[in-house]
């Protein structure tokens, strides 16, 4: 042998590994041999003045040339994305030195600001891989973070991102604890509160396992990909904004570690907390409303917990500086009648326009956070903020204020309406007693939702209705045969998704 | 859309992935959309008649057709090897119930024989995946694992495994805790415990991250991977045998949380104690001897912790029926010469064949385990073992055991000798003051060893020498010039491998 090749050749697979950078290598290639390298090893990898800690996986066929070396997505962009043939050398990575401070969780430690802050910081570098990631998570579960451990980690989860800073004291946020579908009361809330002079820069999730999140539901109208500078000019021209959170850079660490819980189906309360008032805190906010709905098939499930949570989240808020109210909510039955982004904007729009046929629950409990809201920002003397936000809906504001900044983030257009729909109707006579609202999200995700804007579930019930025999329960929607088809499979196996009980005399 | 296309191609990719399935699948392709998988969904495959629970990884890229789904190795060994261009179809697969006790856990519950039980047959079933394993490893990690629950671990893991069953009640084994480079005794001691007509059906593992495993050493004198049936009749044949523990799946879920473990670098003491007595139990053992080395460098760091893991160790061998003793030993430097399959291979022989250069060390160490092991198989009065240990290597006996089993195993050939070399130097004189036993693992592996079998470190000196400047120190052994330069790179930055320190008058 003599000429040793101790690079590779870049190539990008367009493998989406989520956020933990991979690089594929041939197992018998020089530089897997010499380097020493066995599978799922941790490997720096250089090309020109950038580098990456990657996951190795070695592949064992001609997927790569003994010369290659492939890149998922994520190690791609993290190598500022350079073009395929690029030359890169690759070494064993040293250990995330942070990792040390949750193996002392593990044995009986407490986090602190510092150890919070190494932590935090390594994850967002993207130092951490998926199992080190899920190791974290797992030393945070339950109610393992006392709440000196969740200020520090939201104190770090603040700093390791950007950060509005407004020149009003009064800026307000809401937040809801969410498990519940439709519920879509943001859009409406925003109009109101920013209608009446107050800054309100919201910024909204997509839905990872859910049918819609409110971001979703907004692109079914406007633009909510904004840069910083962007939701900054929105928010200083029209007060408010709906924006996608996940492009403004606030609290970064926060999806990847949502991620992980969600994939192990494990919460965490501290973690909830520090994520939701981290991003609160960096989007500037000051006087923040927490909606925890509670219900049996809801993220919270007893008052119990909704107490423990609310007692967390006021003290967590009071040491980041934030006026933090809670307020805990009916989450038995979907707010709203529709369920997946474009019929969750029809019902906001139903309500903005003062439709007659405008859903009443989603109507009254928009009018509720908002007026609440209204107080918090001293607009409305305690017990006049509803009344405020009713005048602000019924005059129209609230819908010029929804549209201006819609226009301001990019435009306005009416939700797209589905090609597909199949009316789902009650077998017997009686009365609505149960919504399972898992199955009613996975029925909308099943028929498209959110990635069909169109797609979803339009309920024409609520609970304690009486219905007769054949009477609408539901209709499904969907942009594609395949889709409504995939539903109905599903509802063959799945029959109480709405329950009506005979009526006892 | 007319047509629906509900099924896509199989395509192995060669991909190792470990013991975790993972199918590959275009984000855009009519499966992925009408199924609504997410980045890192958890799908069911089905294939025939084979079916395989896998994580989605989505592709964006041409790497495959919109008709095509990918398998990794693991997914592809699952589904029983099917053939490229076979169908499979694809659906959201139910969440691993099991995984609710690992979330009880979390919460303060405790894991009993019903959920110890329902999770290793998860892992053993390849249900749970890297991230979950992940979250497993942490709920148990540290001390966490009171004595029931590391009982129940054990005994579920070795219902999950095949079972020797041998008609003696003395059936001998030994372990060794870990940590130390070289301590290659077990060949030793098998040879020596058979020639004297005790039952040791020994399995051993392979190196994962270290520069041999006692199957890579034998591995270069015979055949370790050997079926249930063919090591059977080894050991019915010749007393004992020296078999890759991977190969006869005894314990089959310990290899995987192991590798997990390692990759997080977190220790539980249950997790180990289930590890070690669950694959004595599978093989049929029954009177143990357990080497824990103590050293600052040695995986038990301290007294203390080494008399926790020796009370965990007898009593839940205890409840498995398991009569376990251990001993505790230095663990501050290498035991033998040689670092790396072939070279710790030839210091074996060496004692074996009673060659005046053998390591003393290495025969000590090995005459006094197999001293015990004779003790406790009631072939030696207490206090005689260790005579009669000495007997057997010195009359030839113990050798020839070796041969034997190495031939019924497959053969028996000399371990090779590498063609490349370098001998590192005292820079001055003094006394041999210490060995960063993690930096010799780490040269011998960046030499090649285990893959590359000759290549590895052979030891000139031990504690306590004295050397003058030149003496040789230690000597790199490696395949090809390649993998010698990198450990030689190594060298330049990491001078400390071992500590000359001048003497004080």
């Amino acid at each position: 042998m003599d000429t040793q090749l101790d690079f590779l050749h870049l190539r990008r697979l367009g493998i989406n590994t989520h956020q933990e950078p991979v690089v594929y290598m041939r197992q018998d290639c020089q530089v897997a041999i010499s380097e020493g390298f066995y599978a799922h090893s941790r490997v720096e990898v250089h090309c020109a003045d950038q580098s990456v800690i990657a996951t190795l996986v070695l592949v064992c066929s001609e997927l790569l040339s003994h010369e290659e070396a492939g890149l998922s997505e994520a190690a791609w962009h993290r190598l500022g994305c350079p073009a395929d043939g690029e030359q890169a050398r690759f070494h064993h990575a040293r250990p995330v030195e942070s990792m040390s401070f949750v193996r002392g969780k593990l044995y009986g430690q407490r986090f602190n600001d510092e150890s919070a802050k190494a932590i935090i910081e390594d994850i967002k570098a993207g130092h951490y891989s998926d199992i080190q990631l899920s190791a974290f998570v797992t030393a945070c579960a339950g109610d393992r973070l006392d709440l000196d451990e969740t200020i520090a980690i939201t104190r770090a989860m603040v700093s390791s991102g950007q950060r509005f800073d407004w020149s009003s004291d009064k800026v307000l946020d809401k937040h809801c604890v969410g498990g519940l579908p439709g519920n879509r009361t943001t859009p409406i809330v925003v109009a109101i509160v920013a209608a009446n002079g107050l800054l309100m820069p919201k910024t909204s999730s997509r839905a990872i396992t859910s049918p819609a999140g409110t971001a979703d539901t907004m692109e079914s109208m406007t633009t909510v990909t904004m840069t910083f500078e962007h939701m900054r000019d929105v928010v200083e021209q029209e007060g408010g904004c709906l924006a996608w959170g996940g492009s403004v850079s606030l609290s970064p660490t926060d999806d990847i570690v949502i991620r992980v819980e969600r994939a192990l189906d494990l919460d965490s309360e501290g973690q909830l907390v520090a994520s939701v008032i981290s991003k609160k805190v960096a989007a500037g906010s000051k006087q923040v409303l927490i909606d925890i709905p509670v219900g049996p098939t809801a993220k919270v499930r007893s008052q119990s917990m909704a107490q423990t949570l609310k007692q967390l989240l006021e003290k967590t808020g009071a040491a980041l500086g934030l006026d933090v109210r809670t307020i805990i909510t009916d989450g038995n039955q979907p707010i709203g009648r529709g369920i997946g982004p474009a019929l969750e904007a029809r019902d906001i729009l139903q309500v903005l326009r003062n439709d007659g046929h405008a859903p009443q629950d989603l109507r009254e409990k928009s009018l509720q956070l908002a007026g609440i809201m209204l107080e918090m920002g001293e607009k409305a003397a305690v017990g006049q903020g509803y009344a405020l936000a009713q005048r602000t809906l019924l005059d129209g504001r609230a819908m010029d204020k929804f549209k201006a900044i819609c226009l301001a983030q990019g435009g306005f257009m009416e939700p797209p309406v589905a090609e597909f729909t199949h009316c789902i109707h009650a077998q017997h006579s009686g009365v609505v007693a149960y919504f399972n609202n898992r199955f009613i999200a996975r029925l909308a995700s099943l028929a498209g939702a959110p990635n069909a804007k169109a797609a979803g579930i339009e309920l024409h019930v609520t609970l304690g209705d009486e219905v007769e025999a054949g009477a609408p329960l539901f209709t499904l929607h969907a942009e594609a045969p395949g889709e409504l088809a995939y539903a109905l499979d599903f509802l063959d196996g799945h029959t109480d998704v709405i329950r009506i009980e005979e009526q006892m005399v």
